[in-house]
C-alpha cells in the first residue's frame, strides 16, 4: 500500500497518541517526530527519528502531512503558520473564539507555500461541529444543545491549582442527568449554567494550608465556578495519582427540531472516551488522511471539519464503501 | 436570496415531507410536483404547479434538482436512470444490496447528461452510513452495532397484510434495551439476531378469520419473523386506525474501539422520529442543496453521502459556519 508519510510536531500527551493511531493505519508510516527539547534525551514508542524542531525546513518534501500537537494558547498561533510553509498540516487549535483570525493567518500561510491544512480537528471543536451542524441543516427550525463529560478538564483543574496552598488536582465536569434526559425526550428544555453541568474537584493541600480558604477560593471563582454547584474532595497525593489519573472525557450533542408538517424529531451524538487525548489523536490522523488526498487533487489553503467529505477519512476505496458501508 | 429550484417526481408521504422541508428552506422554490396520477386529481399543500411525469422532459433547465420520491423496489430503478438524462437528482434508493449495480447505471447516466446526483440518501442507508463510516476511520479497530426502532416497519408490516385472514396490520420493530445498554457500556456483546431486536404486531382480522392460524403463520415467517421473539395482538380496525397511523422510527449505530495504546472509546449517533418520512425528507432537501453546489463548480456523475462535505449541506457561508458552529 502506498504510504502517507507523516510527522509529529511536538511529543506530548497528543503526540504520543497519534503515534499510537499511526500504528493502527496500514497506509501510514510515522517519519519522524520533531521536538524543542534536545531530541536525544526525547524516548518514543517507535523506530521514528527524533529530530530538532530547528531542523523542520530541511523536512520539507519528506513528509506529506504534519500533525501539530501543540496548544492552542501558545504553541499553534505562531508554529502553524510557520510549518504552513514547508507542509501540509493539521492541528487541534480549539480557542473557538479566535478561530476565524487563526483560520486567516493559516489560510494565506498555506495559498502562499501551495500547501494545505485543516484546522481545528478533534471532537470539539471537530466531530461534535460536524454533528452540530449537520443536523441544523436537516432540521433548521430547532435548538441545539451540548453537554460534555464525564471528563477531567485541564483549563479547570490548572485554575485549582494556581491557588495558594494547592499542590495538586483535577477537576470533572459532570453533565447533569435529569438535563439531558429532558433534552433527550424533547422536552425543549430552557437550561441555565448550572442546570447543564456541575464541577467535581479532588485537591492535595500543601503542608499546613488553609483548606477552608482554597475550598472558597475554588467555589468563588468567576467563570470557572461560580456559576456551578461545585463539590470540593480534598484527597492525598497518592489517591491522587492512583485514582485520578486517567484523561477520560465525552460528551453528548443534540439537535432538537420540528419540521413544517409539525412532527418532532431527536438526532443525539455521543462520545465516551477512556483517553481524551487518545481519542483526539485518532480524529487527528483520520483527518490527515484527508488532507493528503485533497492536496492531491490540488487544493491549497485552510480547511475546517466542514469542508472534508466523510469517504476521505478512509483508507478504504469509494466502491468499498458504497458496498459495505452504504 | 437566490433560489435553488426544486421538483419533485412522485407524491407519496416522501413527496408531502420534501414539499414541508422546502418551507423552512429560504433558499429554495417548489418548483413543481410530478405524478403519474391525473395531475387535476392531485391536492398539494403548496402553490407548485402540478404536472404529468410524462411531460418531465419540458423541465429541463427549469428545476436545479429534481427529489425522486418513488419507491426503491420498482420506481427509482428506471426512473433515477431516466430522469437523470435532464436533472440533477437526489434519491433513497435503499435497497442495500443493490447498491452499487444502481450506483453504475446513475453514475453512467448522469455523466452521459452532463447532471449530478446523490442516491441513497436518508438516515439508514445515509446519516446512519455517514456515522459507521467515519467512526471506523477513526477507530479501524473496533466494532460496528446498529439497532433500528423503536418504529413501523413497513415491509414487515406488508408481509403480515399478505397471509390470509388479514385485513390490516402494522408492525414494530424494538431494540433491546438490554443490548444497547451492554454495547454502550463497551461491553462488545456478541448479538444474535434475537438478541437485537423483537418485533411486535397489531393485526386486524377479516371477519371469520382463524387467529390461531394467523398468529402462527407471523411467527414462523422465515426471515421476517421466525428469528425474533414476536408478540402478535389482534385489535379492531378502529383502534389500528387510532393508535397505530403514525410513522415513528429511529435507531442507533454504535462504535465501539481500542486504540494501539489500549484505551477504549465509544461512539453513538441516535435519533428519535415522530415520523419516518417526514425527517428522511428533510435529510433528502438538506443534500438537493449539497448536489445543487456539487454541480455548480463542474462534477457531473454519481455520488453518495460518504462524497459530500458536511458544509454543502447548509445554507450558511463558510466563514459564517466556522465562526459560529466550529
Amino acid at each position: 500500500m502506498a504510504q502517507i508519510r507523516i510527522g509529529i510536531a511536538g511529543y506530548g500527551n497528543l503526540g504520543r497518541g497519534v503515534e499510537y493511531a499511526i500504528k493502527q493505519s496500514p497506509d501510514m508510516t510515522l517519519e519522524a517526530v520533531f521536538t524543542r527539547r534536545n531530541p536525544a534525551d526525547l524516548k518514543i514508542n517507535s523506530d521514528a527519528k527524533v529530530v530538532s524542531m530547528n531542523d523542520v525546513a530541511a523536512y520539507a518534501g519528506k513528509i506529506d502531512v504534519m500533525i501539530l500537537c501543540g496548544g492552542s494558547a501558545t504553541d499553534l498561533p505562531n508554529q502553524g503558520p510557520e510549518l504552513a510553509k514547508y507542509f501540509n498540516t493539521i492541528d487541534s487549535f480549539d480557542t473557538h473564539a479566535k478561530i476565524p483570525e487563526y483560520f486567516a493567518k493559516m489560510d494565506s500561510a498555506h495559498k502562499a507555500a501551495g500547501t494545505a491544512g485543516i484546522i481545528s480537528v478533534g471532537w470539539d471543536p471537530g466531530l461534535f461541529s460536524v454533528n452540530r451542524m449537520m443536523a441544523g441543516a436537516i432540521l433548521p427550525n430547532g435548538s441545539d444543545y451540548t453537554f460534555w463529560g464525564k471528563g477531567v478538564s485541564q483549563g479547570h483543574s490548572d485554575a485549582i491549582r494556581r491557588i495558594k496552598g494547592v499542590k495538586d488536582a483535577k477537576q470533572y465536569t459532570v453533565p447533569i442527568e435529569s438535563a439531558i434526559d429532558s433534552v433527550r425526550n424533547g422536552e425543549n428544555p430552557e437550561l441555565t449554567t448550572r442546570q447543564k453541568h456541575l464541577r467535581d474537584c479532588y485537591v492535595v493541600l500543601e503542608e499546613g494550608a488553609d483548606a477552608e480558604y482554597v475550598k472558597n477560593e475554588i467555589v468563588n471563582m468567576p467563570n470557572y465556578f461560580a456559576d456551578y454547584d461545585t463539590t470540593v474532595n480534598f484527597i492525598s497525593e497518592a489517591e491522587l495519582k492512583e485514582k485520578h489519573s486517567a484523561m477520560p472525557h465525552g460528551g453528548f450533542v443534540f439537535r432538537t427540531g420540528k419540521t413544517a408538517s409539525g412532527t418532532s424529531h431527536v438526532i443525539e451524538y455521543s462520545l465516551k472516551l477512556e483517553s481524551n487525548p487518545d481519542f483526539t489523536s485518532s480524529v487527528l490522523v483520520a483527518y490527515a488522511r484527508a488532507i493528503y488526498k485533497m492536496s492531491k487533487t490540488g487544493l491549497t489553503g485552510a480547511f475546517s471539519v466542514f469542508d472534508v467529505a466523510p469517504a476521505l477519512l478512509s483508507p478504504k476505496s469509494n466502491e468499498e464503501l458504497r458496498a459495505t458501508l452504504l
